[in-house]
């Protein structure tokens, strides 16, 4: 087996490929396709997309339709990171190393650069090529619409603008960040039973919501520990601005046996399919291992 | 038959009803819900809607199904809107004599809320309550995503942005209406027959290209004549901003006349539908006739 950080690098290089050539063709506007070919190609771990597909992999699903609902997915997210680090929002100028779209652009851009890719992951799920029964592109649309609306991810970026300069509770900390990351998360682990037809979608569930936290917790303490050359953005971002986050309630120390807790957690539900399941435990483990 | 207007009023209550019962009934944040309900309830003359809605009559669909269709499509509408009024677009304070969204809360509200309608609108088309059959809601799915997309309302908004002070060519600007406006119309007249899995999707497209231009000559001639009370937002915004728009090709007088020939041509389409389609011939007329 490859080292693990190769196979990611490997596998996003490749989704990027197929995620890219997935923009529209026609250049209606030169500047727009530029500004949406600019945000998606900055790059980025592409952690969804990489659970997407391996998850996928143990239900046998074919590789495009895996690749398809992963490139969704991640449309999703590239367009929230677009509209969060606009000026009237987060105000980022930088991006894994880059300048952010309406930096690098400007912000009626960055908007209408959101909003497209908005369109466009819906538009993918919905065409043939994604699977050939419309009833589980009806169903992966319904999981991607619910999960990144105002009862998912915009509903926990709400609550984290109105969160600023309010301490929060641990369990609305918690709530919060299930709506802004989980919800993605859980999208990203339920597409691959989805697209199979499979029963499992509790078990996957679960699976994710011990993935997220895990992910949430670690994403905290980079950003309190974190380098910000290989961060390629900001550190110490929601400490400045007086956000109460997972770390400071549950301390730097408790909050790592946690993060570890919850990924022990996520491997136990992986057990049941043996070395099909050894790659994704890899990729399990390293949400909490990375160091960006 | 009752007066067209109190039937649009009418129609327009009802619509508003139910389609406001959309919204998720989670409030998890009060003020992202608070900000969306407004949005949708200070109205506007559900043009989209009514057109879906009374083609859909034609074709014997649902009602409730044609009501959600429409729904979404004008959730696409609203979201637009709401994202083009922000300060780094068009920067408007008033619409439809209301403070728009922004101006009402705050920027990033505004950009949450557009986000948060989008993901409704799809999410909405994708339930089996819009249609039994998963074919046809991944059809509305895909012929909604890619009209506001890059390829279509977005792809619009962007070249109309890229068009200030600049001098498009007749061509030019009428590509960039048939993106802009166009498109969404196109969507709220092939609806009805993607419902009832009838083939004349073709001639609802030529009806919709004929009435999607006429509705932007007279929007233009109202931004040039209208009464700033009437139209409740600001008038003689493109001139203003040394914007070519059809009138300065046309002329007044002219434009008038094309309007007419457009209209006309969207009513020929109809004769083949009998006295079934006379509540939808008045429409067609009142989209030259109206005063706001």
């Amino acid at each position: 087996m490859i080292k693990l950080e190769k196979f990611i690098s490997n596998f996003a290089r490749e989704f990027d490929e197929f995620f890219i050539n997935l923009l529209p063709k026609n250049k209606f506007s030169k500047k727009l396709h530029k500004a949406m070919s600019y945000t998606l190609s900055v790059g980025g771990k592409r952690l969804r997309p990489i659970f997407l597909v391996e998850i996928s992999k143990i239900f046998d699903v074919g590789y495009i339709s895996a690749l398809r609902a992963a490139a969704a997915v991640e449309f999703i997210h590239c367009y929230s990171l677009v509209h969060d680090d606009l000026p009237a929002m987060d105000d980022d100028d930088l991006r894994r190393g880059h300048n952010t779209c309406h930096k690098q652009f400007d912000d009626a851009t960055a908007i209408l650069v959101g909003d497209a890719l908005q369109s466009l992951a819906f538009e993918i799920l919905s065409d043939k090529k994604t699977h050939s029964d419309p009833e589980v592109r009806c169903r992966l649309i319904k999981e991607l619409s619910s999960s990144s609306g105002a009862k998912g991810m915009v509903g926990g970026q709400m609550l984290d603008l109105e969160a600023e300069n309010k301490k929060l509770n641990l369990k609305q900390i918690l709530f919060l960040q299930k709506l802004k990351t989980g919800e993605l998360f859980r999208f990203s682990c339920i597409a691959g039973p989805i697209l199979a037809r499979a029963k499992q979608l509790d078990i996957f569930t679960t699976f994710a919501d011990n993935l997220g936290l895990a992910f949430q917790i670690k994403d905290d303490l980079l950003d309190i520990d974190g380098d910000e050359n290989k961060m390629g953005k900001k550190t110490k971002k929601d400490s400045s601005r007086g956000k109460g986050t997972l770390i400071s309630f549950y301390g730097k120390e408790n909050a790592r046996k946690k993060s570890q807790e919850l990924i022990n957690n996520s491997k136990n539900i992986l057990k049941p399919f043996g070395s099909k399941a050894d790659r994704l435990i890899q990729l399990t483990n390293y949400v909490i291992s990375r160091n960006k």
